[in-house]
């Protein structure tokens, strides 16, 4: 705002004035994301580099022309727009049409089948996330989440006072979860566990014996699993996507999801959130009607990209689907190979799925590396890089990279990451 | 979903397993919402009834041809979509150029000019609620709210746990705010006041001298405004729309708005959190800090419906907002004449702006209802009407009607009231 002369104004000066209202700290304690640190990055680049930027340290690819969406998603949501239908607020829980072609889209692998009434419609996965923190923060009770993980449930538990406990994920045995450091961790209090399969950041898919064993730990323990499939189907590996609401007899299962990924479309804010829930657990224990209530006193997504639903997963064609996973699948061998032939970087696991893998530093190789953020915030001004440092993940001194990726802008980076890792290295 | 036969799974049977997790009591305590009493409403119908029902309830006229919105804005959003520059996260902020159009709109009624820095895009008006309550609901705080008011308010201060006080709008004075009650209930811990101008629900549009005045007491309060301009511009009155932020040199602004209701895109979820503190107040005492904290935590609205911003402020023409009032306004006289009509209502004051008026039930003229919520129950079931009962925003015993609605329909609708409190009214 244009700054106003106030001091010739009396008794509007004010030194007067004792104003009683001040920001709220639990929102900065809780704020930090990895936006923010990507932001820091950003500050960090050399503006005399003439070479282009090359962002991969996020999960959003839509800024390379290989990962445009399918015009049919953008003529769906334009068909929607221009009936002139959808111009109200939408019912809470979403959108009929949208909550019923949801269902049919993720009963496909499953077997059996999911009804309207078990899908939520979101303003993305953010929402989702925001949503079920929210049904779950009772006072006293704690929530199990994945290390390396995504850090939105962090902020949203400590935002909502539910507390955090970490289970590891192990990069030895294919970044599967430590089961028995789950088990140590849950107590009478614990309420849920999440996984995130494709598993960002690490890029694994998990196989269906694993998953079974979640469920099977998740049921003795008596505890909710939160299944985070924003990354479903997006799997370049062999192993194959398998939804956790497979095992929905053992234990009750809300899957977390949204168009965003798939489809490239992270900016159209739909996601969903859905109980699968066939013994009607998630009914008794209030979760549901907390789901309801929550979706009452919070935005949703635009109603036209509500309606637009149907038609989007109806008319995309599996053309779309495999061109993208053929580039993602060309740029993990790249990305793999590359990092193998430096020293000082270890990829213990090539990826399978998501958009993303974890690569550990090897830092006694390095000479004047102090952690993974130095790392990124150097690599970022001298080679105009842009890497998530681990520790926005939970694990210092591993570097998230993002290989959703244009292949020639990929190649370009990873040279530049050779170099910088050469000229970097202990003599 | 669809029911399995657990029954015959041996260990998988549900008795053995004690389930930790339940719902969040605190969600169903803070649901209680306009929408869920709509809801009721409408399962009251008579199905059987051949007329149409007539929705004049909330304040989403879409259903009705004359609130069509133009065709300028579905282009806009249109053209943002099929450019595919706009698939990608915003930033959590607001995308740049929203974020400028929005500070310029504004500023045409303004006496300075808002920047770009100034204004945060969010999703809807219901969304920028969210984050003004989360903003200020430190421990121990509180926040001085309208009755009646927009009981969105109350729901997110429940959620919070930021204990509201409730000042009275006075229908003897224009629903005037009552200032020495706001004088009294502030104390120490009191951090804002929401103004909603022009007000949902009364209708009515505060003159600059009475605007003056409420901020020269925040101003003495130490207390910071929150403006809830959502129906800004909708006037239909002699007396002109006239924004609070005109008052930021005597105390701090928040303005809160949205395109849904003067565009008529209710359901396009597209609102905004505006900070007029040209003393940089708000910044000094921490709230601009938390509303960009808050922002990295929640989701957004859709990326392109942002970048369309400008499009639509700037090519909506004058004859598209003035049908709206000149229809809006007819339907007042319409409204208002039928009411003064009818022995067991009371409107005390004409509406001036908004969507909605509020209308006194005379109870001891009616013979069989007992309150607000019966009387709207009542005549749902046998008039296919939907009001919504005062209880809903505070006032019981009084009835909030929707005027944005087609002429005809109301007409319709008024014809259908009065025979209902003929019918009910005592012999």
């Amino acid at each position: 705002m244009a700054a106003m002369d106030m001091e010739n104004n009396g008794d509007n000066s004010d030194h007067q004035i004792k104003w009683k209202f001040q920001g709220n700290k639990d929102l900065n304690a809780a704020s930090i994301s990895v936006r923010g640190i990507l932001n820091m990055l950003v500050d960090n680049l050399d503006k005399s580099d003439q070479r282009p930027c090359i962002m991969l340290g996020r999960g959003d690819p839509t800024e390379f022309p290989s990962f445009r969406t399918t015009p049919l998603a953008v003529d769906a949501v334009t068909d929607a727009l221009r009936s002139f239908n959808f111009n109200s607020y939408a019912p809470t829980v979403g959108v009929l049409q949208g909550r019923r072609a949801i269902a049919k889209y993720l009963s496909e692998d499953l077997s059996y089948q999911l009804l309207e009434e078990d899908v939520y419609l979101t303003s993305g996965c953010t929402q989702s996330i925001e949503i079920i923190i929210s049904v779950l923060a009772r006072p006293g009770a704690n929530i199990l989440l994945p290390r390396p993980g995504y850090p939105q449930y962090e902020a949203r538990a400590a935002y909502e006072k539910l507390e955090v406990r970490h289970f590891d994920l192990v990069p030895e045995k294919d970044w599967e979860v430590d089961l028995d450091s789950v088990e140590a961790l849950a107590d009478e209090n614990t309420a849920a566990i999440v996984i995130i399969n494709p598993s960002n950041p690490c890029g694994s898919v998990f196989k269906y014996q694993h998953l079974k064993k979640i469920a099977e730990t998740a049921r003795r323990l008596g505890i909710l699993v939160i299944a985070d499939e924003v990354y479903g189907h997006l799997v370049v590996g062999s192993n194959p996507f398998v939804p956790m609401g497979e095992f929905a007899s053992l234990v009750p299962v809300v899957t977390l999801g949204s168009i965003s990924k798939r489809w490239i479309v992270p900016g159209w804010r739909l996601g969903w959130v859905v109980t699968n829930d066939p013994t009607a657990i998630l009914r008794k224990t209030g979760i549901v009607e907390s789901i309801k209530n929550c979706l009452n006193i919070t935005s949703d997504t635009p109603t036209f990209i509500q309606a637009a639903v149907p038609q989007i997963l109806e008319k995309t064609n599996d053309e779309f689907f495999s061109k993208i996973i053929y580039i993602m699948r060309q740029a993990v061998e790249v990305l793999y190979e590359t990092v193998a032939a430096i020293p000082c970087l270890t990829c213990p696991v090539k990826p399978e799925g998501s958009m993303a893998v974890m690569v550990k530093l090897n830092l006694p190789l390095l000479e004047d590396i102090v952690d993974d953020l130095d790392f990124c915030l150097k690599l970022a001004k001298e080679e105009s890089i842009i890497f998530l440092p681990g520790v926005a993940v939970g694990l210092k001194n591993w570097v998230r990279i993002t290989f959703a990726a244009e292949l020639v802008s990929l190649e370009d980076a990873l040279g530049r990451l050779k170099a910088f890792c050469q000229r970097h290295a202990k003599k």
